[in-house]
């Protein structure tokens, strides 16, 4: 598969990591202006891909900056010792990402819809987040060194609100002033392994294009005024990819040159407009085991003086 | 039951007939600047009550306005036919509302917290609602003349979001500039017989202490900048209502005169903040078919010239 | 996509129809033994396909029986009256599947797994069926001439119970002692078109294989010694459909002849057991509408005296 | 309040713990028969009563057995670590209560309605179980000493299914031969501060009467041929008991000696058929965080040897 192919049936690979192996397939080496770094956990392997000028944007589809993946094929277990070290995995490369003091409000936003399963993470995330900004005054004062002021909120999206996104958010930042935003957004995956196994943190925000929504509205530095995090997980692929990579192992299989199949792709997916996704079975599972762990390491990269037990409390 | 016990257990009755109720029974006459019509149909009987004047609006604790009452046991019969009539019945009130021209903004604003139950109908009426807004400009023309640009969102609670509702609220009015809300609250009845049977409209919009959240700040006129309609429909009762009912009829049986009971009801629900709920334990159904009417009298209202089988046709 | 192709996928083609299909596309001719019907509606057409022998049945992979499809591309649009139209259609056609005088007991049966949003349309009928066993000898005798004694149950999945559906539903039939029983079942579909867009009505009942729970142990006349007439709607596609037809389109468009490709569409879909499916995004509504059209048929095949009105002052 | 108006209400006490204090507070000694023990633990203490003859039964209106209490106030509170404290004496006193072979079949019966959700315990914990008798066989031996064969069924309520719960559930058992039911269930308590802090272990089964679907039949030795433990957790309070403690603390507060008030009651009642519960407006919460501990204490006390790891790794 290469990006000539992913062009033309107009797919944009969300994962950083993604886009960059494809590239890296078709040239045979890596990208100038990329740069990349890997870390190993007992439960994960985390890879930092850095899109470092113009040059590498423009070949990546990325905006220059950080693309931090975690992979973590044991979230798909229900194994919940290892979701907890993944959960600690994802709350120490949250905080390399941003460095702010603890007193300056962060908006947490739970991009998708909440219901389509496969769309859900960001708004069930945010049913798990700690939010604090209204107590945030109240509570005593050795607390607050451990705690930010923390809100969160759940847009929806354009089919259920008729609202854009980004102007919902926008309001609330205008009203809020806070100086981080967190947005959590569903993706689409090249690769199936990758649905619900991998986490994609990204310093440059959400930009036009992606999330499995597909017209996601841009939320990041431009359009908010203020710096933007983004998590994404993969939870759907596209059927596209699964019948390219179908059509590619077996002219191989044959000994065969594979041609441009993305005409026949296209007839064979045309009844679904073309843009048919691939779910597991037990996404609704998934989903729910993925929000936990992306809502706790929020929570523990946010609030870092909290203990589990503090939260009942100090917080309720 | 009398106003001075409602005012020493801190409780305002949301339902202006059931305000208006308690203190007609006390003086035994209709309140000065309070104005009353009736209206009677197959499934349903509407009463409005008019409070015309600032010493009304003081002895009945609400705004001047109106405050129409569509009282329809038969919500919460499992029966069709008549749930569509009580339908129509809320759509013909909430037209005698605004007198709005076409092609003008509306904002529904479904107020309350998706996660529990008895507060989650103003969400599950916006999940509801036939968003029009980010379609309106490239609909037929023939269309537009009878659908109205409709926006909407479910903003949750402080507790979810960190944020008062009505910053939210606020923050998208000023990107979206609607000319009319329409916000969408469960309330707390007097009388355990109105949950899910009633249905209040007020021209006054969300006043500070209504709705069950019970502290749901305004969202009217004066904070919005703008007209704010208010649909509410009980889902709870007040424990300490049922408590003050009980010994009343108590003591008037052993022919005593009833003291002042609040005390002693304070202590029995001191556990609970005094601030005990009851909900059938039917609430699921009731809010599931509540929120169906509420969401088909609006689509109706907003969009007079579009049947059922246009929906499909043109909005999907 | 041949026969061949399927049995080397282990896939068999949960709808009579789509199996003809193939098998035809092959032959060029009709298959011996089996018979076609066709009726059309204004927003449905109904094609019976009989399989009348021994021969066909081997042919065909499914027993000698009636399979009557209702294909109605309206089910996935927003549009009640045809949603009405087509559950009056599927009324129609399962009252022909049975002759039953009106005081026999019938057991519906929802298979599927209520926590996996594709395969959670059986426990969604059942929680709409209108069931009278426990109300039917108390009931007024005149309404008794226009109900049956309907029952209803949702067993669970072999994952979610550790017992074969099949144990736990011969069991409830021993105690109950229905005459007939009426299975709803989520399928996978050769086309995805057919998502949510077409009914398989079969008076064979369900067979091992079938369903895409795809270990459903067959629930029949053989296992309950009873006649068991199944219902099933095609909610997922095998993402190996959709590789082969791609790949044959692809080859097709560069003058080739495709060759066998199982192997290599296995190699693509291994990490996921070769067994993935594909639902689209808005799953969660398609479940919605679809249960309430086949539990809207079942009432009113079951209970012909009952209208809708009736419900509500009779039965609740 | 007294026996009598517990009696003219038709009110039972699900737990033998309150039923205990009511009657020692009318005779202000330890009844004869009963027999109490207590233990304490960091978040939880546990009070064991026996009933121990025939006298004690009709007095207390409970079958002789072991009524094994859990109060935790602590698991309303958001507070994970101790919630697991909470699981493990759960699941040390289940283990108390049944001595069986590591290869005896068990049966997880999970009462109530999953469609209202102060009911919806029973189904949740079911969800949650870790069901292995379907695996039991395949796993390795190593494995075989340290689990159960468990199997787990959600057999609805008499509304939903038109089967009395009791017939399915003996279906089953007639298929299945399990060695031991665990039955959990949804209670009504005396006290609202006992909703979702308080968990009785009974291994005398489910008995008529009890059970806040309050016709639930009887799931016990008698009816099953088996023993029959049964777990239930109250999950709303009688409103007629709120009455009545008003009633009695505002007749104290003027000094008087208080009446029969049940007729008075009824009457407040009357319009929900005197049958109205209360629930908090949290139960969502409540039942979600309750069904956990319950099915991590039965998952702990079934399969002794099998770590949360080993769940993983040998069981998906």
């Amino acid at each position: 598969m290469d990006s000539k192919f992913l062009k033309s049936m107009n797919i944009s690979l969300d994962l950083a990591l993604e886009a960059r192996e494809v590239i890296r397939g078709e040239t045979g080496q890596e990208i100038p202006g990329v740069r990349v770094d890997k870390e190993t956990y007992d439960h994960a392997s985390v890879t930092t891909v850095h899109i470092e000028d113009h040059n590498a944007q423009v070949i990546m589809g990325k905006p220059v900056g950080k693309y931090i993946t975690i992979e973590a094929p044991v979230i798909r277990e229900n194994n919940q010792q290892a979701h907890r070290e993944v959960t600690q995995v994802l709350a120490e490369q949250l905080k390399k990402l941003f460095d702010l003091p603890m007193e300056l409000n962060i908006l947490v936003v739970g991009l998708g819809n909440w219901n389509a399963t496969p769309d859900a993470l960001g708004p069930r995330v945010v049913d798990q987040c700690l939010v604090t900004r209204h107590l945030y005054n109240y509570a005593p004062h050795e607390l607050q060194g451990g705690m930010r002021p923390v809100s969160a909120m759940a847009p929806g999206v354009l089919g259920i609100t008729g609202i854009e996104t980004a102007e919902i958010v926008r309001g609330v930042v205008e009203k809020t002033r806070p100086s981080l935003i967190i947005a959590i957004d569903s993706l689409a995956a090249r690769s199936a392994e990758r649905i619900a196994t991998t986490i994609q943190l990204a310093d440059t925000g959400i930009n036009p294009g992606s999330g499995i929504g597909n017209k996601r509205s841009g939320i990041n530095q431009e359009t908010m005024g203020i710096k933007v995090l983004a998590i994404g997980v993969p939870t759907v692929t596209h059927a596209a990819i699964i019948a390219q990579d179908a059509i590619e192992k077996y002219t191989q299989s044959i000994g065969g040159q594979p041609g441009d199949a993305s005409m026949a792709i296209k007839k064979v997916l045309e009844p679904f407009g073309g843009n048919l996704t691939v779910t597991p079975k037990e996404i609704d599972t998934l989903i729910e085991d993925t929000a936990q762990i992306i809502a706790g390491g929020i929570n523990m990269a946010m609030h870092p003086g909290i203990g589990p037990d503090d939260y009942a409390y100090y917080l309720h």
